[in-house]
């Protein structure tokens, strides 16, 4: 070997190595989009702590549960929540067969787009519309009717189908705790049967690990086929309080791990971290006006309904040790570049 | 090499070969307990359809769901249900706190023993023994309370804990469906919280894949600690058309293959078989008196309020090809021989 064979070798051998270290510096960032700081810190050291075998915090990969709320923690829930479009959507495809709604609230209110109607109708009105909306019809037939909205409606403001507007540094955090033999579940105040159809495509959640409200259903026999139809009546409500009942109910473990968004998931939180052990629990504060959007009363944010981020669930996380995740400071990118 | 040591060279290739194929025998029959015979065959055979890519019934891993119920399906459900027995069991030790139980049914025929009179109460006559032994105290008082009385208690007949009562044949179908990639669950009339605390240990089966009927509970915080309350108030009956509706709102998939053995599963099986594809739906039937018991007015054996197997379920199952397993014919063993 000359000696230009010798340089170019051990130059090979130098590049080499820089690109062996660049992937493995890639592959070793399972968080890209994470800026480094207290939150990313924190996920990192909690899965570290419960992953070592022998370590003091370590947790046996059965009992890895880690519960995720969907609106305002996994996708946005402004302008408005997205089932609550959808269903303002479908009040005004059944309307033809509702004369009668043309004169009745909450229901005129969704016909003339007279929001503050709607939102003078409160939560009773909006569970009429979702009783309207969302009842009557078999399992099989309402899937394929929310399918159908996710696939052909884009979002007001991103111009995206909603299904392609999951956060992204969520999307990482998710894959990376399943990646550490996490079970990750999805826990939402939305309607189970409104977010099955898409949480595998979306999240890589599989229908049997989404928690969510619901309403009856009822078993017949349909021309010789079984059918199970939807009744206008609510079967369970899974936020507040309702969803360490939910987690209990259809999981029968208490997470480790829990991430939220708003005043909803408090109880969620608390219960999370009552149990022994090592435990991380997370709240995504919306500050970050644009690139996503900035609201709750803590911090002095405007209000909302759809998502309400409290003062007092800003100092119980204070108090409890929650890690605040800031939009802004916290995520390098908000949403994939090239969705699914 | 002399004569001697050839021979014994050839000798141990014999005795060598005999090993490894008895070996391999062992390893390649996964359900030893199983009489060779149709209800063996009809298991066999749908697993390797399903599991056979590119064949005509291939069915991908994540939709490979297979029910089971509990009582009478996995162990028995003789002389009374378990729970049942855990029921009276708990009147028995509550009885001091109760001095109104003496007089009042029907707590008094619990405390007389008098079973008469406790046939004669009726569904709702258990659904009040139920609610006054299983409600008022937390849900982790409660399985503390489970798991203690599994351990202490003993089957009247067969003098083993309940929990080495589990069929041998049905560990070994579990097992046998998990080893192709199936989610096994259980799906049963039988309390979720009840069964919850020894499923995992029993069957393999983990807390978040039992569905069973509940009670309600309430989120409280007592004493700065979060608890989760169990309420004297029926919140989901997982029986008959209840067990499809169950299905649908815990697993939100519908079944490849479901497994019972009494008219409380039938509704299970009709929606499990209405699925398109392969599927698979058996029956076990009690028509050993020698080793476990015989009873169902199907097929004339004497009737029980603790899984009937009516002539009703027998005709539909021979309509639809559902397998009825004999427990007499079909079963080499019952219990295991060597309890965990």
């Amino acid at each position: 070997m000359h000696k230009h064979g010798l340089v170019s070798a051990v130059m090979a051998g130098v590049i080499g190595a820089f690109v062996f270290s660049a992937t493995v510096g890639a592959q070793t960032d399972p968080l890209p989009s994470w800026n480094d700081g207290a939150a990313k810190q924190a996920i990192v050291e909690f899965v570290e702590a419960v992953t070592t075998e022998n370590g003091a915090d370590y947790v046996a990969p059965a009992d890895r549960i880690a519960t995720f709320d969907n609106d305002g923690t996994l996708w946005p829930s402004h302008p408005m929540y997205t089932q609550l479009a959808f269903a303002l959507d479908r009040i005004r495809e059944l309307a033809p067969q509702h004369p009668e709604w043309k004169t009745k609230q909450p229901f005129k209110a969704v016909l003339d787009n007279d929001l503050e109607a709607l939102a003078a109708a409160g939560e009773r009105g909006i569970v009429e519309l979702v009783m309207a909306s969302h009842a009557g019809m078999t399992t099989a037939e309402f899937e394929a009717i929310v399918s159908d909205w996710f696939d052909k409606v884009r979002h007001p403001r991103f111009k995206r189908r909603y299904t392609e507007l999951a956060y992204r540094p969520m999307l990482e955090l998710l894959e990376f705790l399943r990646a550490n033999d996490f079970k990750t579940y999805i826990v939402s105040g939305g309607g189970v049967e409104f977010m099955r159809p898409m949480t595998e495509k979306v999240y890589g959640v599989p229908p049997e690990q989404v928690v969510g409200s619901s309403i009856k259903t009822k078993y017949e026999v349909q021309n010789g086929k079984p059918v199970l139809m939807r009744l206008p009546e609510v079967d369970f409500i899974d936020d507040k309080s309702g969803k360490p009942v939910g987690i209990n109910k259809f999981i029968g473990k208490r997470p480790i791990a829990a991430f939220g968004n708003s005043d909803g998931d408090r109880e969620m939180l608390e219960w999370t971290g009552a149990g022994e052990g090592a435990r991380l629990m997370m709240l995504v504060f919306h500050d970050d006006a644009e690139r996503e959007y900035a609201y709750g009363p803590a911090d002095g944010l405007p209000n909302t309904k759809f998502g309400t981020f409290s003062q007092a669930l800003m100092d119980e996380a204070k108090q409890k040790g929650w890690v605040v995740i800031s939009m802004e400071n916290d995520w390098k990118a908000i949403f994939p570049d090239t969705p699914k």
